[in-house]
């Protein structure tokens, strides 16, 4: 068990949460290694060396450099002795947890963050201006993913999104719906079956799912504050 | 071995070449469920019944649904006998293939489509116009993308991209980059180790590659032919 494993992130990272959780729910033993997005350190050199894509999140151990926060989290499922149900060991239920990583990438990790970065991020770093009808193109996608989130994965009274156990896809799931709360938008409105979920993700990974959303509330908050003013 | 796998695909679609190839490739017991893309057929309710997410390539067999090129290959090399190659069961090594797996999302096969959409399909489709200032934004990003496979996966000397092997990353990289070649850009053109690299995929997996690309070759020919005029 001893591979000297060093976690490289960004608690403002969607998936960066994602494996922060993960890695503290299991125990497994890792040294933090943060990276501040906000200033710029993921696009050194030093950091270049580590992880050539200059992304966040990102591992090394005795073994491998590994960037790409699913292949992280089957590598670490293979490697460490981890509750069979983050990823199961049974084929069918392992192929449904690979569809919806594979299927979240262009949907809910896209059209999540590129709301966020659209509506919040961008306009904070950039100063740039928001057009309403981008930002309501925008939401209009996201709101494909998270109905189609409700509906499909949902939909049939599933606890979760690949059966009846937790499973890293949760994890990614949830943190990336996370996001858009920030920027004011409540994705649990009016989806019942999203709402109950997202509790349950919540229930099963904390006090570690409310620590590493810690800021993320807090700009929510700031948010909704600004918006009754 | 016998689980009564359909296939369901059109080999316009990169991801279907892809999958279509490997399972002529193995000689998989499959059988073949060709779905009209230009006909609208991956739109129909008897589809959807097959596939909720209507796209393709997607599989069924006697235990499962499932969608996704990439959750597909990982099913059937844990399911059936392939060789060890394709996606090796040595921990380092698959980790690498899956690291490629999960970057071409938003890279390789994001830039490359977006691009053949945006300047030939998209016209030919829908009669949509292509503003020159905007097609060469798109190029601009998918030459990211191939200049990135050049110099980091394949700049090492590297004969795949994850190894020595070809494997099931390298199938998705090269049919995403033949696809590109339809709208009059040649992805080898300034890029010596993507060049020999293609050659190597094809010749690895010859007669089915060229065979899935024979619709393709010809499109890309026709561009280039009008080119010259």
């Amino acid at each position: 068990m001893s591979k000297n494993l060093k976690y490289y992130y960004d608690l403002m990272s969607q998936p960066s949460r994602a494996l922060w959780i993960f890695l503290e729910k299991t125990k497994l033993p890792y040294e933090k290694c943060l990276i501040n997005l906000g200033k710029g350190e993921h696009l050194t050199e030093e950091f270049k060396a580590i992880n050539r894509f200059q992304k966040v999140p990102c591992i090394t151990d005795s073994q491998i450099k590994l960037a790409e926060s699913v292949a992280i989290f089957r590598y670490l499922c293979r490697e460490y002795k981890v509750p069979d149900h983050w990823y199961p060991a049974d084929s069918r239920r392992q192929a449904l947890v690979d569809e919806y990583l594979e299927w979240q990438h262009h949907n809910t990790r896209a059209t999540c963050a590129i709301y966020f970065q659209y509506v919040w991020l961008r306009p904070r770093m950039f100063g740039t201006k928001v057009d309403p009808k981008q930002a309501e193109k925008y939401r209009a996608q996201m709101e494909g993913s998270l109905d189609f989130i409700e509906r499909e994965y949902l939909g049939s009274g599933a606890r979760f999104i690949a059966g009846d156990e937790i499973t890293v896809a949760d994890l990614l799931a949830a943190c990336e719906i996370e996001q858009p709360r920030m920027a004011g938008y409540d994705p649990c409105e009016g989806r019942p079956n999203l709402t109950q979920w997202m509790a349950r993700v919540r229930e099963s990974t904390n006090p570690y799912y409310d620590q590493a959303h810690k800021l993320v509330n807090k700009f929510a908050q700031d948010t909704a504050s600004k918006a009754k003013l």
